[in-house]
């Protein structure tokens, strides 16, 4: 099931980069939802290429159409089949990587694994596969937004060494905030100067990577399983599926680990009539729970592997050779990774709450 | 399956910090192993409290009793039960903890969601859940030395604000350098500044976090499977499952965003007759899977939440109050989270080298 | 995971009755096997409607398309996304069935279940349903069948009081033999028999029900895991999920209980080198693991739901109604089901191989 | 996790019949259930050998002890660790058996599977290991009867050629007219004479099979997952897991194939303010889904395999050998399977109405 996401609220993915289309089954949706292919396309809109001057020319409608579970606009408790067909394929462009490996790509991986691949433009390994994450994600998220208000909002801290000052990261921003710039980061000066990096990298065949903050709020106490399903464990995994991805921390992160406990523990206090800590250094969960704050965590991307630069490498005769990046790209994919981030989070918590749910709400003694 | 971890081979781990036993259940193991109790106890008695006098003075034997699975000195196929009892047990020290929310620990998470909870020591919360693992990880660890000499090594980098100097990581460090101080750090001067900081703030009743990388040599390529259950993921889950843990990274982690692709792609080369990189940025895998190289990842643990000091904290009643921590704990967990961090990743390596060989060993065509 | 069948080789299906498409994912496929849609459509082509006279009329193509997992003719390690568009829709016919329940049809079990339905030919609960599990184990078998040439023949041995004379039933039939008459018993007086009580039947606006053997030859000695997972606890389950079907029995089956142990048992002897039973009323396994004799089961099927005659039923709003049958239905359904039945135990049979091939042939000691 | 059943209330057995124990961890059990030892050792009492004449000798105290999970007499949410001390072992009895295949015992499938076996007493093959399964259906048995009064009555229909007479299925027996006889029979002179047989072929060393029919009542409608997941394919599953089980049916099952659909449909009538339905030949299920009828099952046992006869087999060096079964053994194990039928039916049924639950109760639009 390595293809498939979830124990409740379960999304299956299939498709290649330049095979006939891509997609996805959801399997657990509760029924009686009300959807449309719009709620989906929404978020789809978000993740597709050629959205600005900073991602990649490639020119894709990604146009999302249900193939099942869904009947006169709800969904009725059956798998849901999401469909979207590839449409900007050129996959001529990849012919020199049928037998050459691309540095730092899952060419050679793959090869090793299976004995064979699709070579083009990364196939399975490519991040094409996440518009099945996406649409999963936007009908999670619907759950999650309907049942409580819950609100998942992701957006970049940092690209290259550009980050966000501390003080800014104070406030929840909003979407329009974050959907106000190219980058999706929610300081416009930050922004500004974020941009500005990836043009000039763009403009020497090169790329950078950054870092995706994400927070959730209205999430009510209770969700994460002990021991190995802890909530921030679900989450890591989650993140860590995600092509181009180096690094997760939950609250204080690897900062916490130069703290003391005295400056760690986030005290308790009674505040709006219920149980509230003073500080949020947990980032949320306490022994893998959540604890009603609000989720705080960061997901590491590392720069674009495919450049257009020469690079040595290898064959699949093995023997030396050279290679210079070639295809659409996106100089950075840090900025179109913010709602593939909040999917998979919406993908974990709703599943999560399902799993919760099942066993605590059930029955009561 | 909340306390089962695994698809192929899994444990499933059970028992209360206070309770008569902890324990676990291996399903899965390959016929024909050795195996006997002193395979496991080598590693539990790495991670037993009191060790040294840097940790927890609890005393308990750890003594695991094999009741299955185990014929003649030779495993069977069939489940693996292991019981561990629990000997030094004070439950009347956390008497205050049965109306009081600790700070920082799951009181308060394992109230909101079950609705009750064992207080002692923190019951299932408690570290002391870490034994099944390390017993199960002893079996995966076993035979993944037998079968191709797979080594995994877990040390100390980093213990609140002192970290290992960068040119000491270059090498693979031998068990016994690890093993050769308290603190499980294999560079002795750095050690040896560790050991002076986690008595200075215990003395304060203080507690600190740190850092553990954890390595892997002689791993085939081709382990890891896309798209959702690649290596990393899994790895990354493992980790922060672990009580205490805030972030992970792999290869370049969070420090890889500040590099351009140009800096960050390993070229590849044949080297020794196989295919290698020249770097190893991406930590041991590309697009999830083990390309051969040297697995490398890190872990961040948060310092102790039990200190002995005064708190703020609220009571079950939602009543403001104070706490003062009591009962035997570690100034500094990371040196005894070593074992847990190999035994994790032995199980996670164990299970995905099954998976491989399942789908892509099985049959050829 | 309500609609994915399998552990290591799975098939998820999707698609209701009359929307726009079903079809499968099939996840866990080993990489390299050559495949064709035509390996699949030989397997559809067997179960769709329309074949001959004593069939449901129902026009439909039934031509399957690969969306992923096959690059240049061989399958490649990824999801394998098959799809079958439905063309001879008619929901028109089926608005009677929207506000009642149909006599032991699932109108009434899934409005209780989810608060809604899909009313139109059944919706999810549709044979049609298995079009997905057909594609799916087509492929299964063509793995088998290069594997180490394991056949699996399903046949009809009754329809309604018309039985296979049981020394009839000595011989492994010829795929040949059971395909040359409509009802797909090998048996040709037999089958006479059968089809002329089916037309009968169908003449009066009623059904029948009636039973199907399936055998299996070329398995290895090992398959199947205790204790849960028993062989036969897999295959009673597959059989299970089937629409329409009441029971399961192995070798013996209810009739091994009217028999004495000494009658039972089946010796061991040496035969062509190998350990082999003189008997098989075990049916091919003993402990729930394959022996490597024949395995050999049956299931039954009850007689189609759906008649041409009035019936008593009550509405959506309680109200005690009648409801006449319409739509294009079998009057018998149990020969389309030979296909099925034969989808199904290759499902079960590879997952199994895979199980065992993981835990006890990845690593010898 | 082929030791592991269910999917959100969960149990693992392990144990060998002549290892220091059995048991079971039981994982996903709603917080806060009252339990006690004595909860399970009603159930296990019934299971144990030595009850009556007609049944083992072999003495087994089967004391049921806690290890985990259970805090001041209530569940706690975290896994039930169970364990049952094997006590009146006589592993030297069963000698002969280290060479040789018993027929229609698991020797030589589990030889052929793992290169090894523990040989005493069937080691994991043992009937014994359902000490863990009736221990785990006791929790479950408790939740549903508290949850909603829902009532689940085995028992035997059939031994060799006895059967109760058909009018006599008419009413649900209670527990006191089951266990009033040894052979858990509620018709008496049935009873009598099913005893009477068990007695003869015992003194002639051999043994006989029989039938166990189990009926639910107080069940929900709504129960059961389309597709494979099918209310009766996870009870068919759960009854074809048990040692010497040969087949399994539903409602009409077999006898169902004889009918037409004229007959056999059950039509809907509103009853007692519900939809109910006139008939029961569905036994309880509609599309795989309950109705709120009575689930009827029934589950064939072939006549125990230990005979004391001289019987043919083969040692496993491959030479033609006798032997002559030795060790205590039930001439018939049909009455001692009465309350593994019901545990097993235990675990399906509270297993899926969390299934149920988290889909349909969790969220409602």
């Amino acid at each position: 099931m390595a293809n498939t996401f979830g124990t409740l609220f379960t999304v299956t993915t299939w498709g290649e980069s330049h095979g006939p289309a891509v997609g996805a089954v959801v399997d657990g949706c509760p029924p009686r939802l009300p959807l449309t292919p719009e709620d989906i396309q929404v978020e789809l809109d978000r993740r597709r290429p050629g959205q600005s001057d900073i991602v990649t020319p490639r020119k894709e409608e990604d146009r999302v159409e249900f193939l099942s579970g869904v009947f006169e606009g709800r969904t009725t408790g059956t798998p849901i089949s999401l469909v979207v067909r590839n449409a900007d394929q050129r996959p001529a462009a990849y012919d020199e990587m049928r037998d050459k490996f691309r540095p730092s790509h899952a060419d050679f991986t793959y090869q090793a694994k299976y004995g064979l691949r699709d070579h083009r433009g990364g196939g399975r390994s490519s991040a094409r596969e996440t518009v099945g994450r996406v649409a999963a994600g936007a009908i999670a998220r619907k759950v999650l937004a309907l049942a409580g208000g819950v609100e998942i909002r992701a957006f970049l801290t940092q690209v290259h060494d550009i980050a966000m000052p501390a003080d800014a990261l104070a406030a929840f921003p909003s979407l329009a905030e974050v959907e106000a710039t190219a980058v999706r980061c929610p300081h416009p000066e930050t922004a500004a100067r974020m941009i500005e990096r990836i043009k000039a990298v763009r403009s020497e065949g090169d790329s950078v990577g950054g870092v995706i903050e994400c927070r959730v709020r209205g999430l009510p106490a209770g969700l994460g399983e002990p021991v190995f399903d802890r909530l921030e464990a679900d989450l890591a995994k989650a993140m860590l599926s995600l092509p181009a991805t180096k690094g997760f921390e939950l609250g204080s992160g690897f900062a916490g680990a130069t703290l003391r406990g005295s400056e760690h523990n986030d005290a308790f206090e009674v505040r709006d009539g219920r149980v509230r800590t003073r500080t949020n250094r947990s980032g949320g969960t306490q022994g893998g729970i959540s604890n009603g704050e609000e989720l705080v965590f960061r997901t590491a991307f590392k720069p674009t592997a495919t450049i257009l630069q020469r690079q040595a490498t290898v064959d699949t005769a093995g023997a030396a050779t050279e290679l210079i990046g070639r295809g659409r790209h996106d100089p950075c994919v840090v900025p179109r990774a913010v709602p593939i981030v909040e999917a998979m989070t919406a993908l974990v918590l709703l599943d999560h709450w399902l799993r919760h749910a099942a066993q605590n709400r059930t029955f009561t003694f």
